[in-house]
């Protein structure tokens, strides 16, 4: 069953792409798996934020949070050389586990494109599913802006 | 809301895939995106089986059946050089939409690695939502065996 | 036989992008592949610099450029969240076709890592060959700093 | 300096690969960094036949053969859902290299799409250059067929 956060939280920009041949496909829109690349692009970017902190915690506690489920919703098309504003924000979800947010929207005229989010789980290097240290918690759904 | 149709298409193989070097990313496996290729890779041969009906429909009538709505859970991860057993199913889902059901299986064991769905509508040619006509809908749902 | 030009372009950077696992491999470098795809951002961002005057050609002289020979020289490898300096020069071989340069550089420490070059035609809608028109090879060869 | 082997080793068909949309630009073609893609499949597969005696090699040696070089010349454009005939063959380079052919040839009229050829150097695993030995260079350059 899927978990859903209490309340969903509020996204901020957090990236710019501009989309590249490579990302589309025969019918002239960006290839549906590339969103996905875009989401991680803002994982990377929103994480960044978080920074030095994420970084240390990973390396303190030595743990993980790998992508458990994904989802997207394709409303309009992005497509050859549009500017791309991605969104995303962090919820947590139970005690082990986490949910980013994403909104992918046209930049000249901040149309909504796409939505969507990844389910991440909080694990050892071995494996375990364990609880997110409240620190880490703290420092992820609330990065310096 | 999301549509779930009344009850799953039962699935049947449809491809084996090999996994390369480019499906994989730096954890080792592969990245999270690239199981949309083999949904694609499924899809398409699966209508290859319900073959000259489908694209007779879609020339005959017009009409297309885009992704509107794609979803992946991972369970556990696919690895360079695994062969990949991929099942596929379609069910309709109200009276234009339908959806594909997918299970990924590690071919050596016949372990259970990821499943999805990809939700489509049924458009015209120009972006018009309309019912799937009952030959189409039959073809698709009943492929030859 | 491949054709070189005469000279070549002066090499300037184009854009700078960072690596994500969705261009990694399991190596824990970026896949051999994509570093075309950076090669791609370089010609757009390149291009974008030449700006309406190539724009304007391609609609006014129904011209195009597509790739007819890759190259790349694999040195040292680019890893995950390093931030790559892209490169690109644009240099005419013979009248009817031209040849971009690229070098990719790790930002941290200017160190060079990848070098190569793409040969492009200059054809008609319809597949000719033709001659790349003087003001176009003007535009493309010395876009605006 | 590029080095050439003295003759080109015969090729000989090692895989077939359908085009999905997701391999597909919004030119309508293969997107020019997914020939790449390609090779490796071939490489795998080449390898494949050379097997058991490969990675015994590998694992014996402690040798890689990474990509130091890669060229691909794009003839005529490879598209949806068209079968792919990758044939592939491998010739010694001096002492401590060695290089893959390619040819990608359209399978319902068998023409010629794309050529290409990977450079490959021989490194133990902390990056030394070494020479390949004889009898690994014995089993991959005449691989059983």
């Amino acid at each position: 069953m899927r978990k859903t956060p209490a309340e969903k939280a509020p996204l901020r920009e957090v990236a710019v792409v501009r989309v590249i041949y490579g990302d589309t496909d025969q019918m002239g829109m960006v290839y549906y798996a590339n969103y996905l690349r875009y989401f991680e692009v803002a994982r990377n970017e929103y994480m960044r934020a978080a920074g030095a902190n994420y970084r240390a915690f990973e390396e303190a506690h030595g743990l993980y949070l790998p992508v458990v489920e994904a989802h997207v919703a394709y409303r309009r098309p992005a497509r050859y050389d549009d500017e791309l504003r991605i969104l995303a924000g962090l919820s947590p979800v139970g005690a082990a586990s986490a949910r980013f947010d994403y909104e992918i929207r046209r930049r000249v005229d901040d149309e909504p494109l796409v939505t969507g989010y990844t389910l991440h789980a909080c694990i050892t290097a071995d494996g375990r599913v364990v609880r997110i240290p409240p620190e880490m918690r703290a420092a992820l759904t609330a990065p310096r802006s």
